[in-house]
C-alpha cells in the first residue's frame, strides 16, 4: 500500500483546464517540480500554448518534465456528455488516459468539473464495491480540516453509497491527519421529532455496524467544531452546505472590508490590524485547501478550482502527490473489503450512467 | 387584510419557554410594552414565577398586560408527542390556545421547537391548501435579509409543498422588505450534469407557472448575494445549510478573537478596531434576526432561540407584532388561491401526522 518514500510520483496535469489555462498550470507545475525532487510532471495540452511558458526550463528538470500534445480543449461550460463523446483528444481526456495506462499515478485539472467526473468515471471506472465516485474536499475547521463528501457528484444517494463515502472519507482523513481512526459523522438535522429521512436512518444502521470509527449523526455546525474528521452526506446537501458556508465567509469578509474602510480612523485601525486580517484571510482562503478529490475511482483524480491561481493549483498538486504516494484507491478497496457484507455491492437505483457513443 | 395602523395587537407570550424562562421573557415583554403602545401582552406561565419579576409594573400598563396562569412547563428536551399529549396545561399549549380562541393574534415561545411545532399544528391546523407548516428565518445577506424556508420542520418535501413554501416566503418577504414582488429562488446544485433531483425539477416547473416573481434555481452562496429575497428548500437541506452557515460565521469570529489576542500589539489593534468589530458582531449576531416563524398555520407562531436573551426575545416579539399586524396567514391564503390549481390541494405522501390521544 502506497509508495516507498523516495520513489518518483508522476502527475498528469491538464495544462489547458481552468479559467487561466497554461498561464497558471505551467508555472505552478514548474514550481512544484523545483520544490519536490520526487515529482515528475506530464503537461498535457496544446504544444503551442505550453512551450512559450516553459522559458527553456525543460532541461533543468530533465526527464522529470514531459509534454504530451493534446490538440483539443474542453470548454468550462461544455456539456459533460459532449466532452466525453466528442473530445477524445482533449487535454482533460488524455491526462486521465495516462492514469489509466499506468503512465501517471494521478491527474489534476482545473477544468470543467462535470466533464472531468464523467470522463474519469468512464475511463478509470469505479473501484470494486463503489457504485459512484464522490467529490471530496477539506474544509477548514477548529482543529485543522474536516474532510467532507459528497459535494455534488450524486444528488441522490442510497444508504449503501453513504457508507462507501464514509470509507473513502476515512481513508483520506487518515492520510491527511495521520490519525489511525478518524471520527466519521453522518450529516443530519437535529429536530427530535424528525431526525432526518429513511436514507440517513438506514445509513446510520449500516455505519454503526461498520469497522469505522463512526460517531453517529452530526449537524451542519459540527463541520467546523473539530469534533469530527469526516462528514458524510449526499451530494445535494453537501453542495448546498459547502456553498452556503463559502457565501457566509465571503459576506463576513466583505463586511469587514466595508467597515474597515468607512473613515480614515478605521483605515488606520485596519493598517494596525493587518497581521490579524492576513492570518484570517489565509485561514479561510479556499486556495489553501487544495481543491477537491474525485474519490472512488481506479486512480487519483484531483479537481482544482476553475479560478485557481498558481498558489491554489500548487496546493492541489500537493494533494495529488499525497493521494498518489499513499495509494488512496488501494487503501479504499482494502478498507471497503473489511466492512460487513451488506454495505457493499449494492447498486444505486437513482444513478444515471453516461456512455460514450 | 392586516390591521389598521393603530389597532391593538395582542401577543400571547410563553413566559416559561427557553433556557432562561421568565427571567428573560418577562423583562423583554415589559420593554416591548413600553416601546409600542399598540402592543398588548398576555404572559402565560406559572404565577409564582412571573409575578416577582413584574416589580409592581402591572399598573403601569393597565389592561395591556395580562397574566394567564399555566401550571405546567414543557421541558426543552421533552418529546414533542409527550408534550402534546400530556401537557395540556402548559404555558406553551395555553399560549397557542389563546391564538386559537381569538384572544391573541400571535404567540411566541423560546421553548422546545418540536413541541411548539407539533402543538401549534394540532391546535391551529394548517391553512387551506397548505400540507404542512414550515420553519422560516431571516438570514443576513448583502442587501439586508434573505427569507429562507424550510429550516427543519419537513425533512422530505413534495414539489407541491415547495411551492407552498415559496408562497409563504413571498408573503413574509413582502411584509419585511416592503417589496411588492420579492424574488423567489429554489435552492439547487450547480453541476451541469445533474441539476438536482426530480423533486426540485418538478417544483421548478410549478414555480415557473406560478404568479410569483420566480427567478429560478439558486445555489448555496446566493443566500447571501442580495440577488434573491426568498430561498426555498426542503427542511433537511435548509437545516443543514443554516447550521453550516452559523458554524462558518462562528469559526471566523473565533479566529478573529484568537488572532486579535495573540500579543499586546494585536490587543491594541483590537481596541482601535472596536467599532468595526462591534458592527460586524451586530450584523452577524443571530439575536438580531428575530427568531423563526412557523408559517402555514391558522395563526402567527414565532419561535425565539432557546438561548435568547431579552434583546433577542424582544426582536422576536417585534417579528410577532409585524406578522400579526400584517395578517400573514390571511395573506398566505390569498396568495395561494391566486396560484394555478396543480400547485394546491396535494397532500404530502411523506407526512407523519401527530395525534393527541
Amino acid at each position: 500500500m502506497g509508495q516507498p518514500a523516495n520513489s518518483p510520483i508522476v502527475i498528469a496535469v491538464d495544462a489547458m483546464g481552468g479559467d487561466y489555462g497554461p498561464s497558471v498550470t505551467v508555472p505552478s507545475a514548474l514550481d512544484a517540480l523545483r520544490c519536490d525532487p520526487r515529482l515528475h510532471v506530464v503537461l498535457v495540452g496544446r504544444l503551442d500554448a505550453i512551450s512559450p511558458l516553459l522559458g527553456g526550463r525543460q532541461q533543468e528538470f530533465g526527464e522529470r518534465l514531459k509534454i504530451r500534445d493534446a490538440p483539443e480543449v474542453v470548454a468550462m461550460d461544455e456539456r459533460p456528455q459532449d466532452a466525453l463523446r466528442k473530445k477524445k483528444n482533449s487535454s482533460l481526456r488524455i491526462a486521465i488516459d495516462l492514469v489509466k495506462q499506468g503512465e501517471a499515478q494521478a491527474c489534476i485539472s482545473a477544468g470543467n468539473t462535470g466533464a472531468l467526473m464523467a470522463t474519469a468515471r468512464f475511463v478509470l471506472k469505479t473501484l470494486p464495491g463503489i457504485d459512484r465516485p464522490a467529490l471530496l474536499s477539506r474544509i477548514p475547521s477548529h482543529h485543522g480540516h474536516t474532510v467532507m463528501l459528497d459535494l455534488g457528484a450524486n444528488a441522490e444517494c442510497t444508504p449503501e453509497q453513504l457508507v462507501q463515502f464514509a470509507v473513502m472519507g476515512a481513508v483520506i482523513a487518515q492520510d491527511l491527519h495521520g490519525s489511525a481512526k478518524p471520527r466519521v459523522g453522518l450529516l443530519n438535522i437535529g429536530e427530535e421529532d424528525i431526525k432526518g429521512n429513511d436514507i440517513v436512518q438506514q445509513a446510520h444502521k449500516l455505519l454503526s455496524a461498520s469497522t469505522l470509527n463512526y460517531i453517529g449523526f452530526v449537524e451542519g455546525n459540527d463541520i467546523f467544531s473539530g469534533e469530527v474528521d469526516v462528514v458524510v452526506t449526499d451530494g445535494f446537501t453537501g453542495n448546498v452546505a459547502l456553498k452556503a458556508m463559502e457565501g457566509a465567509v465571503s459576506l463576513m469578509a466583505k463586511a469587514l472590508r466595508s467597515e474597515f474602510t468607512r473613515n480614515p480612523w478605521r483605515k488606520f485601525a485596519a493598517l494596525m490590524s493587518a497581521p490579524v486580517l492576513d492570518a484570517i484571510r489565509k485561514r479561510f482562503d479556499p486556495r489553501e485547501h487544495g481543491g477537491g478529490s474525485m474519490v472512488g475511482l481506479n486512480g487519483v483524480v484531483i479537481k482544482s478550482h476553475g479560478s485557481a491561481d498558481t498558489y491554489a493549483f500548487g496546493n492541489a498538486l500537493r494533494v495529488a502527490m499525497l493521494e498518489a504516494s499513499k495509494g488512496v484507491p488501494t487503501q479504499i478497496t482494502e478498507l471497503l473489503q473489511a466492512q460487513p457484507r451488506p454495505a457493499q455491492d449494492q447498486s444505486c437505483s437513482q444513478s444515471t450512467s453516461i456512455h460514450e457513443s
